[in-house]
């Protein structure tokens, strides 16, 4: 179970914050740097400032580095490195996207601090040729903000990426965007309901994701350039329930990939996040505010989360989801399955992964299951091994989909000559 | 001036542990989880059992995620996920050269971790294609052990990479060899005297360079596919003044990279490791034991030193260098340069910087001077940004050389369709 002071259980150890919900954040910064965006070095320059388990010095010294790489980026295109300031640009969007991570949406600077992560984010994608472009999937009376990555009008396989509680657009392209268009896929990355900027279009977490999901497989029939069967969907921490209604519902998914899968996301929450709600109340926080013993960033994080969910408080959330969300039909899910799980992740995720794969196994189906050890990084959604998850990622995928399954080049690509 | 638990002040700030040696290496480990080898994760499961300022732990604690990386590489090759495979086994052979970090060469282990780590090098470059051989260059009447990249049989730019007092060949790679690679040069890496593991074939550091990196321009004149001679000089920490030394005296030098340029060692080590004088000597060392204040892992580092510097102990260099280490004659130096520095290391590494390229510029040189800033990454050898430190390279190296100059594969690269 998360303790008083954590969300979730998502690692097995510290690094460097006593506040775990700061370390995981810090720990998520460290290994995005593999990937795009800030080097380690703008990450450990942000941090310095950081006081351990203050929310307000976090997003001040995230924003300060933000701004700083905004500046860089813009010298590196006056002095023509193109190549230097794709990278200065998203490390600016990244962040921003980490300065949020302790940020309430009930201030003035929230929406600011997304739109300009948006624009460095696409300044990053121009500057670095990836040919991604923001869309609108049509949801209900409104739409759905996402990004779509196609390579160009071939027939391809499409990876459809899916978030959690903390994710925005923004994120899936590390998760699963980048490394899929090294490998030779079109990404679809989309804010469900409940995410992103979602909520102050109305849109907050609903027991059914299938439908949102379903959305986005409307937008790509309809805008696709070359129309592809081959669709997989990848969901990253609450995506793995959100993923799993849609997997056990639309045929249209052809491979599933979940980080972890969920069936029971009640189970999930009155198991593992029920710790929070020992937290002391909010007048007790006041009072403790006052004498400097409040956990000012799980209140934060759990503001944040009541704004998704569209709740007066996440204790509400606490109360209802294990009597509201509904529990998916395992039997239903018939697609090739990959499911990835952290040793240092909370206890439950472990336990729902490994009892639907042995009910999958059990039907004889293509069900894999990777446990990623302590020893090679064992946090949630393997955010300090990505570069290992993707390789596991593609390897599975590739060989499901029969396409090219030898060493690709996301993490030794084939030099390209220039001389 | 280096404090007294403390080499060389190579850093603004704190990471994680309070010994500053320890912390550099802890970030070292962490910046080079960007370029190739163990991801963040690896790097926080070896650390999470290391004790602050303990050698014996930290040597233990990376042997161990060598140990099992190499066996994540054989069930790898056997489940044939070559590139896995790959990236593992560059893991197991970094995990390795990490541990030697705190390791002594007077232990039997020594030799059998570096022979250890060279075979996993050397498996790395092979399962992921990467086109390396290992060299012997003749020198007096033995020979330097290297590595040599080159691409094909055409005529490219070479880059000649050139460690300090703590490079192993194999630190060369991720410092040059491998972004080099990916940016169409030929590479070539070898242990100088004093280096690696030379001292137990009888070299030691010695008053001048210029011969040995002399010795390995032969080497590559005699064997070159294609002689070119475009030929780069870049040199890391103490290879900031073997390369000032090849720079001023060698016409085969086109162009000169330094991290930082050293015209004045002995000033360096007058000014700015004096500091370890002041740790206590041996004998006291002895008792400080028993009570637990001694700094084991400066002993370590200092006795490996002396093995080096073929001295009897660390004082030894410090009382002789200033004396004998002899200044680079500066108006000699004629080819284009490139100086890179952080805002966090010595200041008489800043110093020799600053007043090198003003007298470069009085003689209206091709000098130019990067000064990395706290909120990139002040490190030295720009270990926490080394994606950003290599596209400052390329970017520069490519307009001195005439080569292409625009977008390289270095951190964006070009996606290879698989489908």
């Amino acid at each position: 179970m998360g303790g008083r002071n954590e969300v979730l259980r998502r690692q097995s150890q510290r690094t460097k914050f006593n506040n775990t919900d700061m370390d995981f954040a810090f720990n998520l910064a460290l290994g995005v740097s593999q990937i795009v965006g800030m080097n380690p070095g703008e990450v450990l320059a942000a941090v310095a400032t950081v006081k351990d388990g203050d929310p307000r010095s976090w997003r001040e010294s995230f924003y300060r580095e933000a701004r700083f790489l905004s500046r860089r980026a813009d010298s590196c295109v006056q002095s023509g490195k193109l190549e230097q300031a794709g990278q200065r640009a998203f490390g600016a969007a990244y962040a921003r996207r980490f300065a949020l991570g302790f940020a309430s949406p009930n201030t003035k600077a929230w929406n600011i601090i997304i739109h300009e992560m948006e624009q460095e984010f696409m300044r990053g994608a121009a500057l670095s040729h990836v040919p991604i472009r923001p869309i609108e999937v049509p949801f209900e009376s409104s739409s759905l903000p996402g990004y779509y990555l196609e390579i160009d009008g071939a027939p391809r396989p499409t990876l459809l990426v899916v978030g959690g509680g903390d994710t925005f657009r923004e994120d899936l392209f590390y998760y699963g965007g980048y490394p899929g268009w090294r490998h030779g896929y079109n990404v679809l990355m989309v804010d469900l309901p409940g995410q992103g900027k979602t909520p102050d279009r109305g849109f907050t977490f609903r027991h059914d994701s299938s439908t949102s999901i379903a959305a986005c497989l409307d937008w790509l029939e309809a805008n696709a350039s070359a129309p592809d069967a081959r669709i997989a969907l990848f969901g990253l921490s609450g995506g793995g329930y959100f993923t799993a209604q849609a997997a056990s519902t639309d045929s249209r998914v052809a491979a599933w990939i979940a980080s972890t899968p969920i069936t029971d996301i009640g189970k999930v929450f009155s198991s593992e996040m029920g710790g929070v709600q020992k937290a002391p109340g909010w007048l007790t926080n006041m009072a403790a505010a006052i004498i400097g013993r409040t956990n000012s960033a799980l209140q934060v994080s759990l503001e944040k989360y009541a704004w998704q969910f569209g709740t007066k408080d996440f204790a509400e959330v606490l109360a209802r989801a294990p009597r509201e969300a509904p529990i998916v039909d395992a039997s239903s899910i018939t697609c090739p399955s990959l499911f990835m799980f952290g040793a240092g992740e909370a206890k439950e995720l472990a336990r729902q992964t490994q009892a639907l794969a042995a009910a999958m196994k059990a039907r004889h189906q293509d069900v894999t299951v990777r446990k990623f050890e302590h020893a090679e990084g064992d946090a949630h959604c393997q955010v300090t091994n990505l570069k290992l998850a993707h390789q596991v990622i593609f390897d599975w995928l590739d060989r499901r989909f029969c396409t090219v399954s030898t060493a690709s080049p996301e993490s030794a690509p084939q030099r390209e000559p220039t001389h």
